[in-house]
């Protein structure tokens, strides 16, 4: 089968690689049908974090089980199945408190590890890890597309509101206009927050934050946007979304938190190195709160949304391409000219 | 009068400075009998923050009002008061939060305010600042003693527990053995933790932690003592206090919390420089709470406790010096001869 693989800064390919097989009893074995390029991956793209070479890549995988384990007991082949980006036994102690992610179980995608960005994939801990779509919408192209990103930026974007303590009648500030930031606009909308403010540098992306909802977005940059945003703030937000995981990101989030406020970030911390943030996180008692977000616990909620039409994150697909394509995907969301590129596999 | 002055790295001079006087109506002049050194003093002490040259010095005040203002109203000449080492009008949004600390009235202690290591301070914004504490005790040398502490390190330690959300039945870790770590290890217990695990590097600290209830104590540095915090814990801490505010704490703190666990910091952040902690942070879920202590807020509570003997931080008074022995306290504290040092002018 053929399947994208990492082979060094800026140089993805799609190559032949073995066919998944059930090498555990709890595992399932998927074909993909569609799968994304995640703004994460860019860091390792771009050579600013470490990865396997050559390495799958590739961690939102959604497709129709092909084959399972004897152990495996809520799934049967056929079944249309989405994954979190992370995998899950759904028994420790962790995935029984909700927090998925830190899983007892140290397996994930990508890696040494079958990626999504493939035909296959081998899925250990089916039962924990894969969710099933209902018969009746497994082949609506529409809803499937509009389901694609519970599997991380969904449900990241969500954990940055649920983290950031946003209740019905809040005001949310989100930082950053990715796709992360655009579904922490709809998730933060969805809690009931009444003004959600979206700071970002892309006019475009702006736009699809206020399709998801935004009050008013704020595009400067730098002091000019943070004066910005406490002003429409009346001094600053008791609840800020930190959605893109830089250093300049992560002090603006401080910045236009209001004393006593949370920020509640999902970025993955890359290039975060200097603590500058801490002095105002000390200074205004402002929390931090969130982190990996926990996507297992968070997507059966999300789901019922989608599919009774009330949730629609698809705008964040801005370029489709087929698995040849995915280095064209890779290339793209690297120089922005697309938020987030659907695969069709 | 008389009051210290800092003239400089590790000089600290009692030198003759102007009797306060009542500049606002909201003003009061307290004479000041009892005060102490602060960890957080060292800072400046040893050069490694700034500070005024001159620069008066003392933000833990406690005394005798002497004048107040045509505006105050809850406070007489010849009340006994103590004051937080933050300065609060009471009535702005984040007074009436109980975030005092983060007052819209931007006046404090020390630098180019009056300072609470000398003979008298002028206090503003008296009614909000002010506590007064009950004529029955308020010539009780022992009582007294043990009310200083709330002045800063005790509602230090108890906002590091509130922060790190210590409940009840709950297991804390209190990273750190001077006064405000040992004050932490207090507060848990006053809040019903069953375990209180303290760090730290100092057998004779960590006896008074015994003293305040610590069920353990973990001697050991570096990641030994992560190992050994993590063993006790069986694998991490849901509630941790950071303590001391230096970056191997804070990377300390984070290792041993729990994933999903909270943090509660109250260390003036001080060489905290690379946010290594981050990625613990990102990746287990780990929330960072809390920040400068609104000890308005606590005072009242803590104080009722002091009053009918069920809290008493006096032991981390380890050594007592009279005004003109202030410069051979911040010495003692430097030197780790003293772990706090108790002023009585």
């Amino acid at each position: 089968m053929d399947a994208a693989v990492y082979h060094g800064e800026g140089d993805i390919r799609v190559e032949e690689v073995p066919d998944p097989e059930i090498e555990e009893p709890t595992d399932a074995v998927v074909r993909i049908t569609h799968t994304a390029v995640c703004g994460s991956d860019l860091w390792f793209y771009r050579g600013q974090r470490d990865y396997p070479t050559p390495g799958r890549v590739g961690h939102e995988p959604m497709g129709v089980v092909e084959a399972v384990g004897d152990d495996v007991t809520h799934l049967r082949p056929g079944d249309r199945v989405l994954a979190p980006f992370a995998i899950s036994c759904g028994e420790c102690e962790f995935c029984r408190k909700g927090l998925y992610t830190s899983c007892v179980e140290d397996e994930g995608w990508g890696g040494e590890h079958d990626g999504a960005q493939g035909e296959k994939v081998r899925a250990p801990y089916a039962d924990g890890t894969l969710v099933r779509i209902p018969e009746r919408y497994a082949d609506d192209e529409d809803v499937l597309e509009a389901v694609l990103p519970l599997t991380d930026v969904m449900c990241t974007g969500h954990h940055a509101a649920v983290s950031a303590g946003v209740e019905a009648g809040d005001t949310a500030v989100v930082v950053g206009d990715g796709a992360v930031g655009l579904c922490g606009v709809l998730a933060a909308k969805r809690l009931g927050a009444e003004r959600v403010i979206a700071m970002g540098h892309h006019e475009n992306r702006l736009e699809i934050a206020e399709q998801f909802g935004a009050t008013e977005t704020v595009a400067a940059r730098g002091e000019e946007a943070v004066e910005r945003a406490k002003e429409l703030t009346y001094g600053g937000a008791n609840h800020v979304l930190e959605c893109v995981g830089a250093e300049s990101s992560m002090d603006t989030a401080f910045d236009v938190a209001r004393p006593g406020g949370t920020v509640g970030f999902v970025g993955v911390p890359a290039g975060v190195e200097e603590a500058a943030f801490l002095g105002d996180a000390f200074g205004k008692n402002v929390a931090l709160r969130g982190g990996v977000a926990p996507v297992r616990q968070y997507v059966d909620d999300l789901l019922a949304d989608v599919l009774q039409g009330t949730l629609d994150p698809s705008p964040i697909f801005t370029k489709t391409v087929d698995l040849d394509g995915v280095p064209e995907g890779y290339r793209a969301m690297d120089e922005r000219d697309a938020v987030k590129v659907l695969v069709k596999v």
